[in-house]
């Protein structure tokens, strides 16, 4: 058993609105933020004990499912 | 200037209905998939250099609107 924690980010040329939103609400309380990007944070456990395997079916699984490859990069970490 | 690497995570006891949806998917397909759970990531350029007042802000920051600390737990990296 292994566990990916992964976190998928908009790429940079994305505009994000949320994190612009998140951003203008923290400055107007007078936080010293300077930008806020969101994206996505997984934790995925997998019943496959090879790390090599799971880093192979995690590939797949991020950029068929978990990340829209054409807006956003992925990456993760497998535990375990 | 310092980078603030935020994960927001369901806690352990609440429903996570997206991630469910994606177990189910990802099963369907065959992978050795047996948990997902769904949460956020954030990235927040802070314009603070100092590491202890940088961590009050996120905590701060973190409780009042990245994440709801009722239903969500929240941890955070900084890097600079």
């Amino acid at each position: 058993m292994l566990k990916a924690k992964v976190t998928v980010t908009l790429k940079d040329s994305i505009v994000d609105p949320q994190g612009s939103a998140a951003e203008r609400v923290l400055t107007s309380m007078k936080y010293p933020v300077e930008s806020i990007r969101i994206g996505k944070y997984m934790e995925v456990i997998l019943s496959e004990n090879d790390k090599v395997k799971a880093e192979e079916i995690m590939h797949e699984i991020c950029q068929k499912l978990l990340a829209n490859p054409v807006m956003e990069d992925y990456s993760f970490e497998l535990e375990g």
